[in-house]
């Protein structure tokens, strides 16, 4: 395989429409849906190379590629799906979508609660991450895939994968489980909730209510934004990049400062604003906060995982404190003991939990190499060759 | 030494009036000003067994004993404090004050503005760590005191220490230097400026005129204190404290949740906001950012410790990840390198930042064996005997 900087190029999103009830988890019925998501790459005549992109917390559909030619931002996970690159487009179909209760495109807080005609808002009810892999099946039975070769997720996508290879035993060939965890901490819990108390004492947040009182908690966004940033990075890989460096004034003067680290925070917190929904963010923290497949079974994952057909690739990334190495480990334990096939990487970095996000070499090496064995498996023509 | 839970049992705050103007290392003058402060044990006939204990971002003078009789909660630091404890008030005479910019009674942001005869609110000035020593040598004076036998300081207080020794070489004779740096790393500085942005963003901060607008900025304060709890405790630490427990609801049902550490930290920000004035929590934390004594030498921080004569002891705590060993060794290797007198301890312990005020055994016996063969040199009846 040739890793080269090539792009899946112009990509347009698509709409699944589930016309059929859908009942979550909580009990709820949505009485439809609709999924936004892309897919790069061609689906073989036996379906059988398909990849599905899980997203994580502030994650979407848009992955690979570019939406116009003038597009000067390319899909967050650009730099490892394309042609050549480690989720290969020349031999894979990859599929990526947005989750519902995102703010998208597909059915979520943003969307009309035909009860009420009016958007959903705070009433969109709570989501599960099995409430996301069953929406995911309904998408992959429209798409014609009756298994994906691999499914692959970082962070709470990791948790979505992870699922699958549960809930759909039959369904999933390989998981590939990146920078996740089987369960958050309560540290991870207690970050959450923090960013959650940040929106929602905003009081433009309105209950839920801000967009008919034209409105937005960007303040609180903002500082939910800040809070993820600061513990998705480590404290090495944030004293490399910004230091003590200041951005104005002299501290020994006692004028108004400005560290380089805080004004990094205050654009990303302030972009982050302005595009993401309030209500969404909400929802997804409590998605990653509630995940835990074995608390129904006295807590051993062994026995939750003990059906699953999959085979696992985990990895973890060294400076990453918030879905440590051990937390990886956790899940490549259970499999273990439950006698399934696992690989396993932990990955020198020093960029915390957004390694996972990054090229780098090794990671980025073993992706190619995990899925590049697979697809030999798949295609008798290159086993054979 | 027979370490019991004997208390200093009542005291009573004091206070000291500088009626002299102080000019701040910012160039502001306040025309004087007033600290409150507290003292334990007996000073000897030549003054030489006083111990100054330096308080930390939330701290104040009230480190030991009770108020009243009926008074439940001792000072912040009674553990270490008292009769036959680490900090030996049978030996020495402890004083313990609130810093200049607090809120605990000694002249700050609550204080009146003698030119403009409100209070100074955001408009009190810009604090460094050594304006704080240069006030805390004038309580010296004031008590009688020409050189501390010791002064100790956790965190913030452990900075205030070391700067002692760098502005007062002859009148402190041991640091002791717990869970503190030389200076903060990014990630510090990114998470006070998240908790002072949880403050100023607060509507019912009114750009630091809460007061006169009759209202607090609760939300941002809470915000702010759930920041630094979450922050000043470990992964491992919260886990076995709280797990992944429920105060009530069930996940998986779609119900309102309440996981027991948030609340557990809804409780500790609702009381914190009720009792710490926001324009301070402001101030203090913009004085750790700004503490770097060695930025003014090429970041040669053995320069900056070339005159120091005092002996130092330097502890740190291995699950504290905000003020970590690595940072405490920074200050042992500068000193070693300066050729100074150091002693070092690496506690074990789970409860990260935090770790600095808990009793915890191997810790209270360093501190002490340190204050134990200090006070020997100080009384020849003692080292004689």
């Amino acid at each position: 395989m040739n890793l080269t900087n090539a792009s899946v190029g112009l990509v347009a999103p698509e709409i699944y429409r589930h016309e059929a009830p859908f009942v979550l988890q909580c009990g709820v019925t949505l009485p439809s849906y609709e999924l936004v998501y892309e897919t790069y790459g061609t689906l073989n005549n036996e379906a059988t190379n398909a990849i599905l992109i899980c997203h994580a917390l502030s994650g979407h559909h848009h992955a690979a590629g570019v939406h116009t030619e003038e597009d000067v931002k390319p899909g967050w996970w650009d730099s490892c799906i394309g042609p050549g690159k480690p989720i290969d487009t020349n031999l894979y179909f990859v599929v990526s979508l947005n989750n519902i209760g995102g703010c998208h495109g597909s059915t979520g807080p943003r969307s009309k609660n035909p009860k009420t005609g009016q958007a959903y808002g705070p009433e969109f009810p709570t989501v599960l991450v099995r409430d996301w892999v069953a929406t995911q099946a309904h998408l992959a039975d429209h798409l014609g895939i009756r298994q994906f070769a691999a499914i692959v997720g970082g962070s709470l996508g990791g948790m979505q994968a992870m699922q699958w290879a549960i809930d759909f035993p039959d369904r999933i060939r390989t998981a590939i489980v990146i920078a996740s965890a089987a369960k958050l901490s309560a540290q991870n819990i207690a970050f959450n909730e923090i960013a959650r108390q940040a929106i929602t004492s905003d009081p433009n947040f309105f209950a839920g209510r801000y967009a008919e009182n034209e409105s937005n908690p960007d303040q609180g966004l903002m500082l939910a934004r800040m809070i993820g940033h600061v513990t998705y990075l480590s404290d090495d890989g944030m004293r490399e990049k910004f230091g003590r460096e200041l951005k104005s004034g002299n501290p020994q003067k006692g004028d108004d400062v400005e560290f380089q680290v805080e004004s990094y925070l205050h654009h990303q917190g302030r972009s982050f604003s302005q595009v993401f929904d309030a209500n969404t963010y909400v929802l997804m923290t409590k998605a990653l906060d509630f995940y835990d497949p074995a608390s129904e079974h006295n807590n051993d994952l062994a026995t939750v995982l003990k059906d699953v057909s999959a085979r696992f690739l985990v990895v973890s990334f060294t400076s990453d404190w918030r879905f440590s190495v051990e937390r990886s480990q956790e899940i490549v334990n259970a499999l273990v003991a439950a006698g399934k096939n696992v690989a396993t990487a932990i990955i020198e970095s020093e960029h915390g939990h957004d390694s996972f996000l990054l090229p780098i070499p090794r990671y980025f090496d073993v992706l190619n190499a995990y899925l590049g064995h697979l697809y030999e498996e798949l295609d008798p023509k290159v086993s054979s060759s």
